[in-house]
């Protein structure tokens, strides 16, 4: 089988028959009670037991979703809250997620330029020698990073990444409520800003095509409008979309069959809070926190299905 | 005394005698080799030598430097990249600046939405309760983040720094040579993208100024070009600069003089390698690994003199 990240990607999808994604933003008010009270008995009430109880939840969630999900998509923000400690259970995560065979797409939306750039691709991507000593990245198969600061803050993402198998969604339209006021201005030359950043995205990936047709660098497409959605994937035909915001920010179905190609492939959808936290928030609260396994089953077996439909009836 | 980010900044560069930072961007090739030697008789070649190591250079350069600049600005990738335990390293450096009385610039770069946001911004300022566990910051007194996502990626920092009485630089205009690829681009209703994000930057900061005149909403703005410092300073009249590209990135002493305002306030320079790597990087090598202490008292001086000149003669 191929090693590149695009060709990879295509393989889980097809194992699992959905192209999504379930996100892991592990929010410590809905992580289940039970984790904390286990973790408080072994540890006390000190930080190494929330983090454990945190990072217990995560791992449980992982397998919960692995036989219906090819890709998961750990948050580092809610990692990183967790205190100074929150990046080993970060990577603790990304490793259980691997072990799992499951895509790692680490939500970090890094960027910084030259040789502070590599520094963050090394925190993710293979590993590096220091002094003869092997320091070990967290291993993810693919990270989002923000193009603001240029091609020189997005080629040393796109160098490791691509020497590891790996690959990169670059932000293009996100999903957030603002997310127009500087994405979607005017240019003078034509087109909004999420145009040229567009332009930009499908250029770092010509070089390297998987025999799937995709390159190795992605953009992040919110499924917002479709209108939106249908004039992204033209100027990025070869570029493949992460769509965040089912169901909790709001996507819209047509919006999201727009991501597709006409073979109902090049994209995959993600779900956070809708799969991960679907006892606390969302339509399946009726299972309360006792049921929360059970709850967070059907939220990614419904998900499966909604999107499989929407993937299989193209634009 | 004001707990003002702005005025706590003004005071810190009035005790100090200019307006710099120096950055905190250990390099592991650049760390002299007597760090490893001794970590490695202590832990062996292990992951743990190579953190130690490297932590205990920073910490050193930190005793350097104190008594010669206000503020250090440590770069949080060089230390993600040294695996999982990195973040411990960033929050015990940041420790020991704030011990030694410096004001501390967290360079991370973040830029996400919402709740997200939210748990960056926890990272970084104050402390917060998990189910009665007080989970500790790396208590910074700013941080920079990136405003590719609009409001609702930077207004969560905002609040949370206020409430802490800290600060916030966003990306404005970077020093790096690919920085007008999007900063730059002309928009159709005039003006170019970093125009619009400045105009942004000077509201989000307009609710919140310290007795000194100036907002906790500071803007990065790179030193390469004197008419766009110039332009960025009348667009931001009330934002405080930070100004990295000193040296190395080939900062321009007439755009760093446009980036203070008449009376040579309102801006702080930085400068990383130049300082943190003297011995190894720079006009200062002749001093060698053996000397390298000395090579950074003499380069945080002349940077000192340089700057604190610059902003006594205002364009």
């Amino acid at each position: 089988m191929s090693n590149h990240f695009a060709d990879r990607l295509r393989a889980a999808i097809q194992a699992k028959g959905a192209p999504i994604c379930a996100g892991i933003d592990p929010r410590p008010e809905w992580v289940p009670q039970s984790f904390y009270d286990g973790a408080f008995e072994e540890f006390g009430r000190t930080q190494k037991a929330v983090r454990f109880a945190v990072r217990n939840f995560c791992i449980e969630v992982l397998r919960l979703v692995a036989p219906h999900v090819p890709a998961v998509k750990p948050q580092a923000a809610f990692f990183e809250s967790l205190g100074p400690g929150g990046w080993a259970d970060f990577a603790a995560v990304c490793a259980e997620a691997r072990r799992l065979g499951l895509i790692v797409i680490a939500d970090v939306k890094r960027g910084d330029i030259g040789s502070t750039a590599e520094a963050y691709a090394q925190a993710l991507f293979g590993n590096r020698e220091i002094k003869g000593v092997t320091i070990e990245s967290a291993h993810v198969d693919c990270a989002t990073v923000n193009p603001y600061l240029g091609a020189d803050s997005v080629v040393p993402f796109v160098a490791a990444a691509r020497e590891n198998g790996a690959g990169l969604y670059v932000l293009a339209r996100t999903s957030n409520k603002g997310s127009a006021e500087f994405q979607q201005l005017e240019l003078k030359q034509g087109g909004a800003l999420v145009d040229e950043v567009a332009r930009k995205i499908d250029a770092w990936g010509a070089e390297s095509l998987g025999e799937c047709g995709y390159s190795d660098v992605g953009a992040v497409v919110g499924a917002t409008h479709v209108d939106a959605a249908k004039h992204l994937r033209r100027l990025m035909p070869r570029t493949p979309f992460l769509v965040p915001g089912w169901g909790a920010q709001g996507g819209h179905a047509a919006a999201v069959r727009a991501c597709f190609d006409a073979k109902g492939q090049g994209a995959i959808v993600n779900s956070s809070r809708g799969v991960m936290h679907a006892y606390a928030a969302g339509p399946l609260k009726e299972h309360g926190e006792a049921h929360w396994k059970e709850a967070v089953t059907q939220a990614v077996k419904i998900f499966h299905q909604e999107i499989a439909q929407l993937a299989a009836e193209p634009a």
